[in-house]
């Protein structure tokens, strides 16, 4: 078996699986935010009213994040958030950070809950970013959500397994988001619909935290079901840090295991990328787009929030100011993140340049606040979407790229490379 | 005369004028924000299509800042964004402030455009601050900053004066906010309807920049169309560091002048004050409050969103931790504020204590975004209005105090007092 299936396994009381096999799995941990709660709850509460059963299966399990819309834009979102801190209080469900702690893809890490070799299942797509710890994760609706809020339970039908192996080093200016921007621009958004990726190869195994992250966050928009990478000893050491536990589940593939598909990348020559309007997998190299009239540069979201991000992007800008005409929004993606580029100096040279710098959060990744962008604005963005109207205006036109490019972009005004 | 009316006087170049004459005045500045410059733009065009005259009559006199919506919250701001910096484009005004470098009331000051002796007319209620330079400044409806845009002149209805004579010395944890409150709970909000009130008396001279622009901030929820303070010596020394002008045309009220009403005050023995929802002049000892419970924190705005507020919040929020069941929103007044605080450790004991810090600008001041409220939810303030519906749903509501008030109660969760 591969990692994912022995996970699935374990999970399923099962010796084996196959692929395509429908399973029932006990879920480790339920994560939904402020944006997903409400409907979970509502169908909670549905389940309740049928079957008796009033309580979740285990409040410690469950794990809320305010993080879509906060501090609240709108009646609407305060009222979410009423919902999920009453029941939340009533269910006994501690777990739950709304004050601005961040993303919770990047809050659940920080602060322990992204154990290797478990199942983790989030009301949120990008859920399947905890694979970077080598856990089994990925999102679910509402519907779903509620059925293992009531009984610590799911089903999956076991995914056929697709192998990217990664050799090469990456050249100045290119970064794991380059990286998998350009595994995407190859594969297609349908590339590994319902597949599991495993993510593999000596350039994969030499990186860090921050980088496993933003490769497994986008494996969502290549439609797959769950991306993985086997942990290393830095995983291990940051979850260490992060929990009382010492000893971690650690699976690993067998060494004979025959994929559904295998696909090699050497990333040598790869230079910056860009996913261009209106499709994820709509990627080029950046030099083809340079020019490019820019209205916005977003700096943040799940993908490329992090204190490394911000570091890369704070290099870009400082001493420089941003263009007049462009609006710079940076949004950290953790208060844990926001503390640490504050202490280094970091968010200074933000605000220095002329930058926004908004409180952690998703900001304007969904278009939901914090920089929404109007008809026919075009913005560069470190987030995961540039579907049509994603950030705004359905005439607004979103381009994906890595923080250098980003930053790089937002002081001349148009997408641009470091000289 | 008075001071304001000197100073109206010079701009109708008049020698004389009386409460009661309706008078056309030069103005020195028009300024409008990011949500009343796209109807004065408006308008301003329908004039322009009329006359022929498609310029503003002095781009240099116009001063745009984008603080509402900041950055755009929705899609219809980003339009209003859009709006308005191309028409500054088109029309050659440079003085536009529009990547987050705070409130249009905090921005004016700390950029020199707010002089003693001129007069300022801005697309905002509030605009009534800049009083506390010795300036006569009033906010006006978009229809007539066009016509201020298109000609540079407006006419006004010389209001009659009301002398606010403040003696005494600030207790422990009471500030110019309790002072000004307290006037308005005594006087009421029509209590000053269309006139100027000139504040004055012993407690009244010795105050610095911040707190004179909280006591003007404030005349508005009177119904006054300016309230005025006379520089003193701390105020020329701000505006000297700010400005490359030397001198500056400071006037004085005639030591006979009669005023249409005096009111003459004490402060003692002034207690912290609050005011109760749903109206400003619902003023009560905080004392008399106490226990109530609360869901959201504020600090901010263009009445308490300064340096010296955020310290004072501070003070009572180091080593201490918001109440679980509060959500406490800090917005800085400004950038040079957030850089300020963000130097001497202040935003960092913030966010320590689990509050959520925003970018400068108006924040939930109006319920517009980053901390609305929901329904029945309960606000205690630094901002100035407290109608019902102003910070979110019409359920909610909202009560006007001090900084330090405002943070004892974050932590408590419920209207306190520091021991």
């Amino acid at each position: 078996m591969n990692m994912t299936e022995k996970i699935l396994a374990k999970a399923a009381r099962k010796k084996e699986v196959q692929p395509g096999e429908i399973i029932e799995v006990n879920v480790d941990l339920a994560m939904t935010h402020d944006g997903t709660s409400p409907p979970t709850i509502k169908t909670f509460k549905k389940i309740a009213e049928k079957t008796g059963q009033k309580r979740v299966w285990d409040p410690k399990k469950i794990v809320i994040v305010y993080d879509h819309n906060i501090p609240p834009n709108n009646i609407g979102a305060a009222e979410f958030q009423q919902i999920t801190r009453e029941f939340a209080k009533e269910q006994g469900i501690e777990n739950i950070f709304k004050h601005g702690e961040g993303i919770c893809h990047q809050v659940l890490p920080e602060k322990g809950f992204t154990k290797p070799g478990t199942i983790i299942i989030g009301g949120d797509s990008h859920t399947c970013t905890y694979g970077a710890f080598g856990a089994f994760a990925t999102g679910m609706g509402a519907t779903d959500m509620a059925m293992i809020f009531a009984t610590g339970k799911t089903w999956l039908r076991v995914p056929e397994s697709v192998k990217i192996e990664v050799n090469g080093e990456f050249q100045e200016h290119v970064t794991a988001k380059d990286l998998i921007l350009h595994i995407i621009g190859e594969l297609g958004v349908d590339g590994a619909t319902y597949k599991s990726i495993e993510f593999t190869g000596e350039t994969i195994k030499g990186l860090g935290v921050p980088d496993r992250m933003t490769i497994c966050n986008m494996t969502v928009e290549m439609g797959a079901k769950n991306g993985i990478i086997e942990p290393n000893k830095t995983v291990i050491e940051y979850l260490k840090k992060r929990t009382s536990q010492k000893n971690f589940e650690i699976y690993t593939s067998d060494p004979d295991y025959d994929y559904h598909e295998e696909f090699y990348f050497n990333i040598d020559n790869l230079e910056p990328q860009v996913a261009c309007p209106n499709s994820v997998d709509n990627v080029k190299d950046v030099k083809k787009v340079i020019g490019t009239h820019i209205d916005q540069a977003f700096l943040g979201s799940c993908t490329n929030g992090r204190f490394k991000d911000l570091k890369m992007a704070a290099e870009i800008l400082k001493d420089e100011k941003i263009h007049d005409d462009v609006r710079m929004v940076v949004v950290p993606a953790s208060s844990e993140i926001y503390l640490k580029a504050l202490k280094e100096g970091i968010i200074k040279i933000f605000i220095d340049a002329g930058a926004i710098v908004c409180n952690p959060g998703c900001g304007p990744c969904l278009g939901a606040h914090m920089g929404v962008l109007g008809p026919g604005e075009v913005c560069i963005s470190t987030s995961n979407r540039n579907f049509q109207g994603r950030m705004g205006d359905p005439k607004s036109k979103v381009y994906l790229a890595n923080p250098i490019i980003v930053a790089k972009s937002a002081i001349k005004g148009e997408i641009s490379i470091p000289e």
